[in-house]
């Protein structure tokens, strides 16, 4: 029998104290169990983790955000240096393709991120320094003064991995360190980064224990770690049901918990945009949902139509792209099941099967592209229900009978990361429609869009990925987006009449950097006082 | 028997239907019952304001910021308007003083944070527009989609009155509706305040149900508010029992709750302060712990010194301060048997009684102004026990036997709203000993002060009135400090490939208000783009 594969705790590798079990990934093209066995990390692991992470954020808090830069940078290069084997590894994990998802598309933006993260540490704004003058009163965001845990999705093994994705980045570019906890599906992939980060450590001389990872947790530890009163703050991203438990651990603890949990993303598409370019559309809606076989947080499950003379044709061009196209992989055994069984739920509730509706014999696991549809009438008969996402290539047209029932039916949407409006180019009539739905739209997601689907997530400093609840927990935070997202992971410190040596660089009368943005008296500037 | 006062729901004074019981006011001074009769309203009134809330919400969409500017600065003339039965109603409602206290202070507080409020809403940088120009990705802060629900404190008549106060400012100046929950300490001047919206309302032709107000709630009906699926966020400052149960139900429907609940306010006099002007901080300390009855959030109830040669006369000459004082009148008989259970903890694990500790006979509700001590040692023996809030004029000194005693004592310390060390203005060895004590401080409270005491609450924008659980339920925010509190009451709202001409102004090309600050690819600035 193979040996366990080590955690990464307390500035090395090193075997899991007393781990609750073991566990293998899959491959899900497959079906077949990979080779490595993973410890489940239990108690020991968890108190020597906080313990560690305890001393990181004392030694943190000598050393300049220059250093976190230049350990961010590091990390990127560092990575860089594995590409090949992260790629090789998480295909096998994940079923993702190699080219172009993995290693053209997600592999960049994960180093470009932690490169935007450097960046941020470094030019400092992000901590918005704010001055009062007159009554020397100075304030900025800080780090939390302790780690941040972060639970990483199935979805994305690179850029939203925990060991080196988005929150990653956020939390440690705002100063803390981080406990990562893998996602099971692909603990190979994460191993491979957790070394590349300690690489990093060791060569940008950060404190040893800035970066630690286990693989796995049982659900009552990882309930208990989110609730420690060691723990700074908490980042998900992954289930509902899992999130929302964190969620109650948390939040009666007192910590910040910020959860990405789940959203159908609806899609209207206006009459004048289906007689201007109904097939073009289609199109669209196809590639969105079907890419990454539909396992992307910002897939659009719903699609909102006004019944009419184009809504029939546009159904039917919709269906002829899902019908003619092959099932991809899915990320695993529990993501196929969930979605049969989410499928069943729509179509227990009215929903039609318009194409799919059913796994596809394969060694491994795969769902048919899928459409439903449903009235609106129907809709509104079991709106919560008909709102149970399918997390896959699934997608469900709602019918609406007019614009009343239209709006009924965006009112009655739970909160979304994003909603997206397609009209025509020219406007008219649709410029009329937009103008009642937009705002019923608008207060239940993060995101709106025009005439573009939602799948991509730019990282951008204007991105908001977040929304209301339940997409996410609070609807102030963005988890994309630097440095809007690392926000979530910053305490706001004042000083009220501090003497001037004592004061952090950023609050000082000299700008400390020359071009750090500070408000200043209530106007933004780079100038020193 | 007298009428029953009327709420304001949906846009007028009315009578509450179906209360759930009815209340008076009692004056504290005599202990007296005031002759006014007070609805504690339910299940119905609940309702009749979240729908009328709901219809408000909808209004505000069309209404310019200069509208709700327009509303805050009238409200403000009208409150002016009512000064003379302001300060009088709540002198009787609360005991506190009506000169200084009530009519120079905190009066002219309230009107000028609602004036600040009108300001920012006008100047609308606070929504802190982004925009990625390459990218057509813009962003800012926009309002909740529903009502804020604010639950005032006893301690604050008018400046963090439910229905004109602090929160109401940043809830309103963001552009929420409020649903105001008055402190049932002061009914009468929450009404008066309240008629005073209703005339700013008229005046300035916003929303009618902009600002609605109940006397009480049954404690099951305030957790249905704060869950309720209509409601946009809560703010509640007041008991942490009361917090943390509204807090509990506003979490498990995601909900924003932002609460300040109770704070020690740890204050450090190290030896070369003490040596220096050891009788000016016995004063100052003396002062800030008794002013207002020692009612406030910021008061100094634990002090912090290092067991030594000026120690000793330190707390003689505190001890004679608080000795020779009268004692001032308490909010209520909740917060004199609340103030003797604490104190009564407090000596039951260790605390010794240095002067004080008893109620004083009188008709209304006083308390001894009272000092306390207890060795470090004995403190860290029941460092939590030790840690009760006394809500009145107490203070607990502890004497650590050195700094390692010291620093283990602040790093068991719970979250606090400000922390403050004193030291010798020539600095020497006290600057040692601050080096070493300030980063664990700092780490448990929002503000740090040096040589002042943290009862002044200045409203600053660099102001952060707020810190880590449980002194708040986020350290992210401050409930103090126009424009950053109102970030609480607000979505971050994205707009992603959206048409020119449906963007919100503040997001348009052209700078709506001509010096709006924006951050446009990563600069701050006034121009259009």
């Amino acid at each position: 029998m193979m040996a366990l594969q080590p955690v990464l705790l307390n500035g090395s590798w090193c075997s899991s104290r007393n781990p609750e079990g073991t566990f293998n990934a899959t491959n899900p093209a497959t079906g077949e169990k990979l080779p490595e066995i993973y410890p489940v990390s239990g108690a020991e692991d968890m108190e020597l983790a906080l313990t560690a992470a305890r001393q990181a954020v004392a030694e943190l808090r000598a050393l300049p955000p220059e250093g976190i830069a230049h350990f961010l940078e590091t990390f990127a290069a560092e990575i860089e240096a594995r590409r090949d084997i992260l790629v090789q590894t998480a295909q096998a994990e994940t079923g993702l393709p190699a080219k172009p998802r993995l290693a053209e598309v997600e592999f960049p933006r994960t180093t470009n991120q932690l490169r935007q993260a450097a960046a941020a540490a470094r030019d400092r704004s992000w901590c918005r320094p704010t001055i009062d003058t007159a009554a020397n009163i100075r304030s900025k965001y800080a780090s939390m003064g302790g780690p941040v845990t972060v639970f990483g999705p199935n979805n994305f093994p690179f850029a939203f991995n925990s060991v080196c994705g988005g929150d990653f980045a956020a939390a440690v570019a705002a100063g803390n360190p981080v406990i990562a906890k893998a996602n099971t599906g692909h603990p190979g992939t994460s191993r491979i980064f957790a070394d590349a980060a300690v690489g990093a450590m060791r060569k940008s001389g950060v404190p040893s224990s800035l970066v630690q990872m286990v693989y796995r947790l049982k659900p009552e530890d990882g309930l208990r770690l989110v609730s420690h009163p060691l723990i700074g703050a908490t980042a998900f991203t992954g289930s509902k049901a899992a999130g929302l438990r964190l969620k109650q651990a948390a939040d009666s603890a007192g910590k910040p918990i910020y959860l990405e949990m789940s959203s159908l993303n609806p899609v209207v598409v206006l009459p004048g945009a289906l007689e201007e370019r109904s097939g073009t559309i289609a199109g669209e809606l196809y590639g969105s949902c079907t890419m990454g076989s539909g396992q992307f947080c910002t897939n659009p499950g719903l699609v909102l139509l006004l019944e009419g003379s184009g809504s029939d044709a546009f159904i039917e061009s919709c269906r002829n792209h899902f019908h003619d196209s092959a099932a991809g992989v899915l990320l695993g055994a529990q993501v196929l099941s969930d979605a049969t069984a989410a499928v069943n739920t729509l179509r227990d509730h009215g929903a039609e099967l318009i194409t799919g509706g059913h796994p596809v014999e394969s060694d491994g696991y795969r769902y048919a592209n899928t459409l439903l549809r449903v009235s609106g009438h129907t809709f509104l008969k079991s709106p919560a229900l008909l709102q149970t996402e399918a997390f896959g290539p699934v997608s469900l047209i709602v019918s609406a009978e007019g614009l009343p029932q239209l709006i009924e039916i965006i009112e009655g949407l739970e909160g979304n990361l994003t909603g997206c409006i397609y009209s025509h180019t020219k406007g008219g009539e649709d410029d009329r429609l937009y103008d009642r739905i937009a705002p019923a739209l608008r207060s239940r997601v993060g995101r709106l869009l025009n005439d573009k689907m939602p799948t991509g997530v730019a990282v951008s400093p204007a991105m908001n990925h977040g929304g209301p609840y339940p997409a996410t927990g609070h609807p102030g935070f963005t988890a994309v987006g630097i440095p809007a997202s690392m926000l979530r992971f910053a305490a706001l410190h004042c000083y009220d009449n501090v003497r001037a040596h004592r004061l952090p660089e950023e609050l000082q009368d000299r700008n400390c950097t020359g071009d750090l943005w500070r408000l200043i008296d209530g106007q933004w500037t780079q100038k020193s006082i």
